[in-house]
């Protein structure tokens, strides 16, 4: 019996081998598509579906990829040709929260923002916001370590999950981590699988850590620029002066100046970048106070509301980014951070290769805590060598600075090959063994994150 | 040559055999000793000391068992015969500071409380704060994945380390994390070695995450209750309420009383238990009303101020507890932690055991985030197996609570036999297969956590 018949005479009709789903799986928001249609995409519905399926890939020594939403940017959940594409989108209950102990279960297919919406009935929130929350699962936000813009003072999908519920490579189920704040039992099993891209096994659970929703008022500040630069500046030092805001979002000059286009507003003067703040909870007023008068110290022309849907419209300029920038062609959205300090120096860096290379990169940043977002942007459907090249020189520059190549999309397909350089050859090494503890056999996600298999 | 004199010709006089440094290294603050001395202490002062001397303990086969302050309460860093006790103590440098990037570099070596002292000259501070700050190294906690009281709003261990240097058993020196708050490149080996407790490698180096030093008024409760389900219910409802406190310890009516007797107070009303509370930040006084409010309806007699310094004479009081326990015989601390809604059942649970045991078991507890310090006491040198038979039931009801056995002490050799009952046996030989991928000849703290070897 074929792999695709064991699969179907097991699981039945959660195999699905239509054109336009198997066309689908092949491609995640990064831009990019395997060379190939999978063999079947699986959508599970329970933990069991999930361990047969397994089993079988086992079995077989067939390769699996693990898929919530399909909204990755670095193409880790890209499938191609005879891969099982494992798919939790389907499992997505809410199946407890305790307001109480400030926790929540959840199953992976989860939506980011379905959750939050369900949890705000209960006065409590699950902090990590992807700018995919709308459309990401926590499935997917857990296999990627997701960042977003709050992450600065709210933390990180890290900070964020208190426990896990993995199925191995082959189908076994182990429940990592605790329902407790503190537990220091044994290896942080739950940590390493934060931000393991679906090498290390299915995420089919979570315990997650809950805040109380933020009272008080949000005050939204925006701040014009001569330069890019001097924005970078100005945001470090608001975090300098020891005001942690709750966004600090810098879009430059490119950036902007395609949003004014796609929105339908008035051009921006030519150079002008802009900081946009959110200040929230008991001391939102006085700290918006200090932001402005730093802004305005560093140069900014500053507008300062204190209206939550006027708010929103200035935020709304920041998140219209990615439509406007796709507007303008194919893009590579890449995703250094460097310590917040280093953050005009990185400006200076991307400034150097867009001369070196002929190029412009828009480049968005979470300036609060050094994440940024340079927009590479082409003609071609795929990624051609020169962009390439001049990612490279991007990737290292960062290194250089004491960042690292990716702050919150993580390595997929598109960056495998420059992790050996940051992590040093004996700890990627160290890595590909601890991978090959938990799926021997090497058939969860081959290929990916690590470049050799 | 024998590995002593391999020591002594590589290393010369960082290598120390005198009686007195080998008798105190078969203990740590457990109050459990090793049967018998190692074979040599080697006081690093460099990473290059660190790694010679692994090269050393893999070419001979020798157990190393790395150790800062000796302060741990689970034996972990206990060394026994033929093993060499390797010393990060004297690498004790805070070597950058960088208050706009809100990191700090340091050396394993140097004590919590005198890092915290020099970052705030520079206005930032290391939120973790084991009870052992005065005494106990930066690189201890780190490999204990310690607590403290300030947790629940600040933080633990691993919400406040971005990167770690890690000399591996074979002497080759990693370098794991990162000098950015986000970073998803490959695993997350930083968050691994958190906790570890000297199986994986030697914490050589250290990024911590910083925060600034809290502005505003530090406000400080008391409230006692007539018994300890009663204070434990009311510390549950603070937290519900939406309050956080900044420090919520609880002390039944056994650690009262015995705090009373040591410092000369008047004694408390028979079974009277009590909460400390602290508030911190801008809201400080508005929430130190809410807490009061919460424990006046919850039964407390309630005392606050705003004083520091009688802020501190209250706090006062919650420290002298192991001292007041310590006079009263040897102890057993414990350190389950539950759920914060469970807290009253835990209490539960140490009654029922007390009266099947014939013990009494003072209990503290840190109540803002469900751990909890049993203290079993007895007149031996040595755990006596009741008293071993009354905690593996203390350990059983915490689990079953969806607790763990450990909220920030950690396994050691003291509570090895019971992690594979919380890990299940799965997880368990899957940590163990982790170790051997850093550690293949198993030369690392042997014996400690995974009680196999």
């Amino acid at each position: 019996m074929s792999v695709l018949e064991t699969l179907r005479s097991e699981l039945g009709d959660i195999v699905d081998t239509s054109a336009v789903t198997l066309e689908a799986a092949r491609a995640d928001r990064s831009g990019h598509r395997s060379a190939a249609r999978p063999l079947a995409v699986v959508h599970a519905r329970t933990v069991d579906d999930v361990q047969r399926t397994m089993r079988i890939a086992s079995a077989t020594r067939t390769a699996v990829v693990v898929r919530g939403a399909g909204t990755g940017l670095a193409g880790a959940a890209n499938a191609g040709h005879g891969q099982i594409v494992l798919s939790t989108a389907r499992m997505d209950r809410l199946v407890e929260v305790r307001p109480d102990d400030l926790l929540a279960v959840v199953e992976p297919g989860i939506l980011n923002a379905t959750l939050n919406a369900q949890l705000a009935e209960h006065g409590v929130w699950w902090a990590p916001d992807p700018a995919s929350r709308d459309i990401s699962t926590v499935g997917g936000n857990i296999a990627t370590g997701a960042g977003g813009l709050l992450c600065a003072k709210y933390g990180v999908v890290r900070d964020a999950v208190l426990g896990v519920d993995l199925v191995l490579a082959d189908g076994r189920l182990l429940h990592l981590g605790h329902r407790t704040v503190k537990g220091v039992t044994g290896l942080d099993l739950t940590a390493l699988v934060i931000g393991s891209e679906g090498r290390l096994g299915v995420v089919v659970g979570a315990t997650l850590k809950l805040r109380r929703l933020v009272e008080g008022d949000v005050c939204a500040i925006t701040a014009s620029f001569d330069s890019v630069t001097a924005a970078a500046a100005a945001s470090a030092t608001v975090t300098a002066v020891g005001v942690q805001p709750a966004i600090m979002e810098l879009m430059d000059a490119r950036s902007l100046a395609a949003v004014h286009d796609l929105l339908d507003l008035p051009a921006p003067r030519a150079g002008t970048a802009q900081l946009t703040v959110q200040t929230d909870g008991p001391s939102a007023r006085e700290e918006a106070a200090r932001v402005v008068e730093v802004l305005r110290s560093g140069g900014g022309r500053v507008v300062m509301t204190d209206d939550r849907a006027e708010g929103e419209r200035l935020l709304g300029i920041r998140r219209a980014v990615h439509p406007a920038l796709k507007a303008l062609g194919t893009t590579l959205i890449e995703d250094v951070a460097v310590p917040r300090s280093a953050m005009p120096a990185m400006f200076d860096e991307i400034s150097r290769i867009e001369e070196a290379y002929g190029l412009v990169i828009p480049t968005v940043a979470h300036a609060g805590d050094g994440n940024l977002h340079p927009t590479f942007i082409f003609e071609e459907d795929e990624v051609p060598e020169r962009i390439w090249s001049a990612a490279s020189e991007l990737f290292r520059a960062a290194i250089r600075l004491g960042g690292t190549l990716s702050g919150e999309h993580g390595i997929g397909m598109l960056k495998s090959r420059w992790l050996a350089e940051e992590l040093g050859e004996d700890q990627w090494q160290l890595q590909r063994q601890i991978v090959r503890v938990f799926d021997p056999l090497e058939i969860l996600n081959p290929g990916k994150v690590f470049a050799d298999d």
